[in-house]
Parts: structure tokens; sequence; C-alpha cells
């Protein structure tokens, strides 16, 4: 069973993957497939796994130099969990940085995350 | 209709209530009478409005000079919340210092609340 730590670790990882069927796979293992995004921009949740990937494919093929970067250890219990990260610029500048709260299934796979932009310092 | 800083600030009032009627009072406004609560440090989560009432009553029965203070100006989106809070002894010190993340129902009022210990700096 994997701990939150490893699954955070492995959505970040599928995050920054190159190539979308490399996201795909990761993202396998930690969303569940129903899973739902709420993201502060957008009006509409995006709804399973496979739009979020899509989401983060559209989002990596206008800003491709960006890369994602935990700024907590994530922790967790009673099946929800939270972590921060920064989103880095090419030059290694904060392009965003912000926290997600989210939900686990008996199984350990994502089936909601909340994103909420910091402000920056 | 409320905005989500209005209810914190009424919850936190609620909170460091001096009595346990007044705290209800204040409570109702802003807790669904069905709100669950997950703390990291029970098992079990506090079922319902009374008994969220009835677990803060105790804690400041037993730490009767402590007070909730928020740290961060709450935000909200999709009926999501989160605000990060600190907990002062009498003397003035952190005794304890956190986040909360939660749920609001369409009548904005609180359904979920998680709590998650932040180490102090």
């Amino acid at each position: 069973m994997p701990n939150i730590e490893q699954i955070i670790e492995t959505y970040v990882l599928g995050w920054n993957s190159s190539t979308n069927n490399q996201r795909m796979d990761l993202m396998e293992k930690v969303l569940a497939q129903n899973c739902v995004y709420f993201d502060s921009h957008l009006p509409e949740p995006t709804e399973g796994r496979d739009l979020h990937c899509q989401f983060i494919d559209r989002f990596r093929d206008k800003f491709s130099d960006l890369s994602l970067e935990l700024t907590s250890t994530p922790d967790a219990h009673h099946g929800y969990f939270r972590f921060t990260w920064k989103m880095l610029k090419g030059d290694g500048n904060i392009f965003v940085q912000g926290t997600f709260f989210g939900d686990l299934d008996p199984q350990d796979k994502i089936t909601k995350l909340v994103g909420f932009v910091d402000k920056n310092d």
C-alpha cells in the first residue's frame, strides 16, 4: 500500500512527464478514474482522470518550460490529504504556488483534488 | 448571503465564546446540523453540530485560557474553503497552529471540516 508521500510524488512525476503517454501511465497509478478536480480559475470542475491528464497536457503545451515541485511533505488522515507546491519557470523563478487538498478512496486512489493559489511571499 | 470570511469569523467567535450557550448560538449560524469534523488526533470523526460544540466545550473546559485566531484570510471556491489558524495560550504564546479545509452546502453552512496541524516555524 503506497503512503501519501509516494502517491503525491507519483502525481508530481506525472505532472512533469514530457510525454502524454508517460503522464497517463503514472496518473493511472494514483488518480481514480472518476477523480474530480476543482481549479480556482475554472468555473466547471474537471471530471475524470482522462480529462485531468488532458488539462495538464494543454497546460504544458502552452507553458512547456514549467515544472511542478512539492514545497511540503504531503500528509493525510481519514482519507484526506494536503500538500503545497510551486510551479517553476525554466529560469527557476516561481510562476505560481499553491495548496492542494484532496480525498483518497479505500484503494488509496485520489478521487478529489481542490486547488488553492497561495500568494507569493 | 454571508461570504466565507464572515462565516469563518463567526466560527472563530463561536470557538472563543465563554459560555456553551453563546457558542451554540453562533455555531447554529455557520455549521450545518449534520456537519462532520475530522481531527488528525481522533480516530473517529465528530458527527453533527451538537457534538462539535460539545467537543469544543470539553476542550475549553480543560484548557480554559486558550483562544483561536485566524492567521489567513479564508478563501473559497466551488463550495470548498480553507483557512489557517493559531491557538494562543493566555500568555500569548502559540499552543498549536494548523489549517482547516472544508465544504459548504448550498445554504453556505459548513458541512465538513478537516483539520491539519502545522509545525511551528
